[in-house]
């Protein structure tokens, strides 16, 4: 099969690293990287299989005729059309559950962070001070989780050594999980109210979206951290700085803002209580492998699929991470 | 039994809050609070038992006619005349063990601080700077530890649902412990060439002194980051500055040093890739809570000793955490 990389730089890591990542994996193949707008064009053409961003996929998709799968390698695929990608008989797939690693990595350093109060050691490093100080521990606390996808149970799991009660919310509390207790977010106070950790994991969606609002934080104790690496508008920002100016709650370590990126005039850069990192808490120097491992699997699902005469590629629907 | 607390002020918490927490474990025996050096030399004349830093008891060991066991509040001993207690007739026990939890979970913090660089987040943030930034992670990695105690122990049960590989370096190998492979001292530069992240968990002794110095900057990796929650000398401080300097190593993330306090003109505050604590890594709001939990079990020990007619306490040698 052709397989077409377009242009992305993620991470700071250049598109020909994982051109290279997917033929160490398919040497059966032919892997092309296009490195200007006129080579993705010529090439979506010809392509059996694209990979990439999506906008040049969607843009020539009239053009590829022979285009079976389109392998987003982003975890989400909401800036896709994907209407046109199903009307034209393309399948999609995305990199959702590439960031379990090194996201539940962030939130247990994250949490630790926030307990041991390590900003404090920078600034006394800075004014070279030695003096201890009071901190805290995770041992024995609460730690609630809002979703339980891939990286929420990553992060129930690595808290399992910890000793601390695990409580996830999620969608489907029947589904279960790898926590304590499992809720679902008609009961998302009643957790708060027993909540030492917060971290919220779930995807953005009506419901989600301001689901830690003032009425959050009123019901969570005084104590508690926030930890979000799902997406900015999971929190409501203005209740957000609001709690932590008034101390109703003791930190937010966030990856994920809203508006995003901050503004320089916004309030929470400068609370010491807030501290934030750039949306990069997905970032991995192993990122391309794992979406070269997620596409180089499908493409072995499509070669089955045609061995057992499936060559139109309809009842293909069993390759992984498939949204289309 | 008596009890008396002698003064002590241990992580900003007040000698109250342990008889306290004492009274609450042993409400058959009298514990006794001295506040003043008068009431300590008073109290241990006539104490069953007295606990604190130890400065007291010694000091007053030749009047203390009916004490049985000095029951330290620190993990160490070192501070004391351990023959004088012996000559005394009397035991002592230290509160080691106490620190596994919190600096497990420090340890834990600074490893994925390090890798997420959760500082330059802190200087981005400083500067308003809303940036993405390269990180690494854990996964996949190899972590030694160096001293398989409670701490180190902990250290690696931790670790373990984070997909590293953990090498263990202690004096009996043929004990084992909860990582993937143990090894002895004699090996000490076979673990460190195959080492991602180093922690340092080991007492300081004459073969641990210095144990990371020069020679071992020059067997890790390049990409190597250490973190000592030991003690300082455990690493030779000059050739640890000339590796951070001259990038032998990538980060390290200290609890203690050597000199301690740092002063204020050393070279270690000013390097970024330096990451200092004030010797509280052991730091935890449930310290007295726990040395209280120590002296009640050895409590029980001794009255059950008594009530089977050993009341000369010298066949006693079931105590926890007994050091003489």
């Amino acid at each position: 099969m052709r397989i077409v990389v377009t242009r992305q730089k993620i991470h700071g890591h250049p598109a020909a690293e994982y051109a290279e990542l997917l033929r160490e994996r398919l040497p059966d193949h032919e892997v092309v990287l296009a490195e200007t707008p006129a080579e993705e064009r010529e090439q979506i053409r010809t392509a059996d299989i694209v990979t990439g961003e999506g906008a040049a996929a969607e843009e020539h998709l009239d053009e590829a005729s022979s285009l079976r799968l389109f392998a987003g390698v982003y975890a989400g695929v909401g800036h896709l059309d994907l209407d046109a990608f199903e009307d034209a008989g393309v399948a999609v797939t995305n990199a959702s559950g590439v960031h379990a690693p090194n996201i539940s990595e962030y939130v247990l350093g994250a949490l630790v962070s926030l307990a041991r109060d390590f900003r404090r050691a920078t600034r006394q490093q800075d004014r070279r001070e030695w003096r201890a100080y009071r901190t805290r521990e995770l041992y024995d606390s609460t730690v609630a989780v809002v979703g339980l996808g891939a990286i929420g149970s990553a992060v129930a799991e690595r808290l399992e050594p910890f000793g601390v009660e695990t409580l996830g919310v999620r969608y489907t509390p029947e589904k279960g999980g790898p926590v304590d207790e499992v809720y679902g977010f008609d009961d998302l106070h009643e957790v708060l109210a027993r909540t030492d950790h917060l971290v919220l994991a779930c995807p953005l969606t009506d419901t989600t979206e301001g689901l830690i609002d003032r009425e959050a934080f009123r019901t969570l104790p005084p104590h508690a951290t926030l930890v979000n690496i799902a997406r900015g508008p999971v929190v409501d920002t203005d209740d957000l700085v609001y709690a932590l100016r008034w101390n109703q709650i003791r930190g937010a370590f966030l990856d994920v803002t809203d508006p995003e990126p901050l503004p320089e005039d916004h309030p929470l850069w400068g609370l010491d209580d807030a501290r934030i990192t750039p949306h990069n808490a997905g970032h991995t120097p192993r990122y391309f492998e794992r979406v070269a491992d997620i596409l180089a699997g499908n493409v072995g699902r499509l070669e089955a699929a045609e061995a057992a005469g499936d060559a139109g590629g309809d009842d293909v629907t069993d390759l992984e991470n498939r949204v289309v």
